[in-house]
């Protein structure tokens, strides 16, 4: 059994690290942090338990927020809108959820189905589908593993809601998305309904161990007195890419997505280069004077160099000096499938994926 | 007992009487009637009930197409798509459907209703929820009345579906339009599922049988060498509003509408006179030399003057010689709620209401 509860602590360290996974999206961590801490304070316990604990016959449901990240921060949520979206799915099914999942790493929604568990009484499985954030819906491994998105559940605040069954999972996407739209922006879902066994093998293991190892591992660094970044480098196997000031900053709200663009100017030892980091929702491409440092599906997280603290793509602003680090992603991204998934090409860019840790060794031969 | 068993000459008078009810809207009547002579000729019947043969209790769903006509043109119904719809909706309500009921009065929509209740072995209503066709999903008299649209069940012919279930009827046509842009532009309705004691209290009664009375009267009249304009303004009380060529058309798909204006160049009495015509699927306003001569909810038709056939929106071309006239609408509509519902204002023109007849008496004055 490798279940645990989670603590103030754990959920403050949690934050931080899934912010870092979610590679500037999923939306602000500090209101996540506070829809848990509140259920913390009610005296809500979370249980915490791992893939292997799941039974195969076990009815696990992901939830989740959907929708552009900045329309999150006008909107406070609370975090229990989707334990509408989940009870229609269970009257749907006519069956009780067993296991709460995730379905990604990254802002409220690393901290959301928390919420979830918490008030359901429920335990969430330490898991994910991306090991990161990713925009759309069918950019998960339950996806590349086959399981299906619907039926699933989607809901607004004003009570509004759905249950979509689609015959694939982009058509999920394409309804959930023009219907979340339509809902102001944001909405509330539950999805990929599936059984422990599929679960177990698609889904993307330790990713809320791991946010919360990230977490601690900068919280300890700055307490004594080390460089953080060194330490979240070491603990998620990360590269340092580059170091500057935003210099310009490119934004489009197009489809229910937030999409743009940062440039970033060098400083100290990159004086000179100019980075650009594409983005939608997440970031994800970073592109150093016209060469391709890292891409999608691998990781790129940008911090303040002040703080260490990672920054979501709805926060970038000029003027702001920054670290960007690149971590390579699960190796279920690499695959065929995944890479079609969310590859680069996927995402409109003509480019092939090359592995972050490829990329860097070729650097550094240079 | 008021029903009876529908006959291939009921449905070949059937499609032109509710084109004539569709003022321009809900497709071609032609592919409506192929849709109910196929079924005719497997062998099954049609039942169609009046609306006092309906029990109390019984679970009364209205099915339909919803989009643009255009589109339903390109891609050829056969009418069974609304099952899907109509059996999500049972299994949502753990119910069987007793009574199938039109939602509109025109096109295809008062067709798909018998092709279903055929398939279904069902009864049909011989009423409908707005004696004539309407661009939006609230502007029925069942909204009027105050039964709610949803839960309803919306699919496309992929196989695509989703049951919806919203805080009032206005965000089922906003949450359902999205969805069927998204289909390709048409989708498959089953909506405002209710008992028959309510349903009674809202429907607009006797619109099958009218239709096939008005296709019967302009039969008969050209059969016996009688003006059929003459017996069709004599069986809907309707009016002679215009004469003319069309010589200006204009049309723009906006938000899953088809959307347009039609200039009428007089002809005969009318000579040097325009008649503007605004639609949205419907024919909204009919203005004569910048005065008006009817307004929704009247009814606004125009028919082709050499064969005195209806013709719908989509099919408005430039240089068809046509004949326009106006019916008074169901007084369900003149209601303040009927005509806040449907009244030229929700259109977004700011003219006050004036009953057609009124509007016409006052020309006699003149």
């Amino acid at each position: 059994m490798t279940e645990f509860y989670l603590s103030k602590q754990d959920v403050e360290d949690l934050v931080i690290g899934a912010a870092i996974l979610g590679t500037g999206g999923g939306g602000d961590p500090y209101i996540g942090k506070l829809m848990v801490l509140q259920e913390l304070e009610k005296g809500r316990k979370i249980r915490v338990v791992g893939v292997d604990d799941v039974d195969d016959e076990a009815f696990v449901v992901p939830v989740a927020a959907m929708g552009t990240p900045v329309v999150l921060i006008e909107k406070i949520p609370s975090g229990k809108e989707a334990l509408y979206s989940l009870k229609l799915l269970e009257n749907y099914f006519k069956r009780k959820v067993d296991f709460i999942s995730p379905i990604e790493a990254g802002g409220i929604n690393s901290t959301i189905p928390l919420v979830i568990a918490a008030e359901r009484s429920l335990p969430v499985i330490d898991a994910d589908g991306m090991g990161r954030a990713f925009p759309e819906l069918q950019m998960v491994t339950y996806h590349v593993y086959g399981i299906k998105a619907s039926p699933m559940a989607i809901s607004d605040e004003r009570g509004n809601a759905a249950i979509l069954d689609t015959v694939d999972n982009f058509w999920a996407e394409k309804i959930a998305r023009v219907i979340t739209v339509k809902f102001g922006g944001s909405a509330w879902i539950a999805i990929y309904p599936t059984f422990g066994k599929p679960y177990k093998e698609a889904a993307i293991r330790g990713s809320i161990s791991l946010a919360i190892e990230i977490g601690r591992a900068l919280r300890e660094s700055k307490a004594h007195g080390e460089n953080p970044i060194d330490a979240l480098l070491d603990v998620t196997h990360g590269f340092m890419l580059f170091k500057g000031k935003i210099v310009d900053i490119q934004r489009f709200n197009i489809g229910g997505f937030a999409r743009g663009e940062a440039t970033i100017e060098g400083l100290d030892e990159h004086k000179g280069s100019k980075l650009v980091i594409r983005f939608q929702n997440e970031n994800l491409v970073a592109i150093r004077d016209g060469e391709i440092m890292a891409s999608v599906p691998d990781l790129i997280t940008v911090l303040d160099s002040e703080s260490g603290k990672p920054i979501t793509t709805e926060r970038l602003r000029y003027g702001l000096r920054v670290i960007v680090i690149g971590i390579p992603c699960n190796e279920k991204w690499r695959t065929p499938k995944g890479l079609e998934t969310v590859g680069p090409k996927y995402f409109g860019y003509d480019i092939d994926y090359v592995p972050i840790e490829v990329r860097m060794r070729k650097g550094d031969q240079l």
